[in-house]
C-alpha cells in the first residue's frame, strides 16, 4: 500500500487520495471507537508500517512509545480490535478507527473497557477530585500482562 | 487551576488527582466527540494554559499548532464547543471532551460537521481511492473565515 506525497492543500483536504503526514517522530494519533456503542476506547500512535498493516489486515496496529515496538493490539491479551471503518482526518494527520474489540472486550492496559474511566470536574468544580466513570475491571491486569512492564510512564 | 506531581504509576491510573503529563511541545491530543451522537468531530491540541481555560470556562481551549497561538475554539466562526463533560485517560496525557458544539454546528476549518469526513478502504481494497461520508459542507471556509490562512500544513 502506497502513500502519496502532498502536493497541494486541495489534494490533502478534499481529494481522494491518502497522503498522510507523520509527526516529528514519525507518529499520528489514532482514535479509536468502539463500532456498536460509539465510546472512545483510546488514543494510540501510528507510524507508517502500522497505518499500511491496519488497513491491509483490518485489525488495528499501533506503534508502542513506551516499549518502541509495533504493537499488534491484543497480540498478548487476544482483545485483537477488527476494524470496521478507518476514516482520516482534513488535514491527514490523524486516523480514528471504529473496532469491535475480540476476547474479554476491553482496550485499556490497566483493566477498564476504556482508558478514560475518570471524568474532570468542570466550572466552579474545576481543580476537585476526578471521578470514576467506569464502576469494575473488565480484567486484571496482572492475569493478563503477568510480570510485563507498567507501558505508563511518570 | 492546579495541577498535581505525578509520583506513581498507581497515583496517575488508579487515583484522583488531576497529574496530567504533556509532551516534548508541551502539548497533549485532545478527542473532542458531540455529546448528543457521540460522532467524534475533532482532534485538538492542549497546552497546560489551554487545560485549565476548558475546565474553567466549560468552552473548549486548544493550542493552535498551524497559527501557534492559544485557540478559543469558534472565537471567529461563532461555532463555541460548550463542554458537557470533560475525561483524562490512563496515564493521563489524553483529554476527551464531549461537546455541544453553538452556531452552525460544524467543528471542521474545511466547512463539514466533523474533521472526519472520509474512509479509508481496508482489506483488499487498501489502496484505493478514499470515500467521502459527509455529503455537503455545513458551511463555506471563505464566508466564515474571510482571507484567514488555512491551517492545513503540507
Amino acid at each position: 500500500m502506497h502513500f502519496q506525497p502532498r502536493v497541494s492543500i486541495l489534494q490533502v483536504e478534499e481529494g481522494l487520495e491518502l497522503a498522510p503526514k507523520f509527526g516529528p517522530e514519525g507518529l499520528m494519533p489514532c482514535i479509536t471507537t468502539d463500532a456498536a456503542s460509539g465510546e472512545v476506547l483510546m488514543l494510540g500512535w501510528m507510524n507508517a508500517e502500522a497505518l499500511r498493516l491496519t488497513a491491509a489486515t483490518g485489525e488495528a496496529h499501533y506503534w508502542s512509545r513506551s516499549r518502541q515496538v509495533p504493537w499488534r493490539k491484543g497480540a498478548t491479551s487476544g482483545m485483537v480490535q477488527r476494524v470496521v471503518e478507518m476514516r482520516i482526518d482534513d488535514d491527514q494527520d490523524v486516523v480514528r478507527l471504529r473496532v469491535r474489540v475480540q476476547g474479554l472486550g476491553a482496550s485499556c492496559h490497566v483493566g477498564y473497557r476504556s482508558c478514560f474511566y475518570r471524568s474532570v470536574p468542570l466550572g466552579e468544580q474545576a481543580g476537585k477530585a476526578l471521578t470514576f466513570t467506569e464502576t469494575h475491571k473488565v480484567f486484571e491486569p496482572g492475569e493478563v500482562y503477568g510480570d510485563a512492564p507498567n507501558p505508563t510512564r511518570l
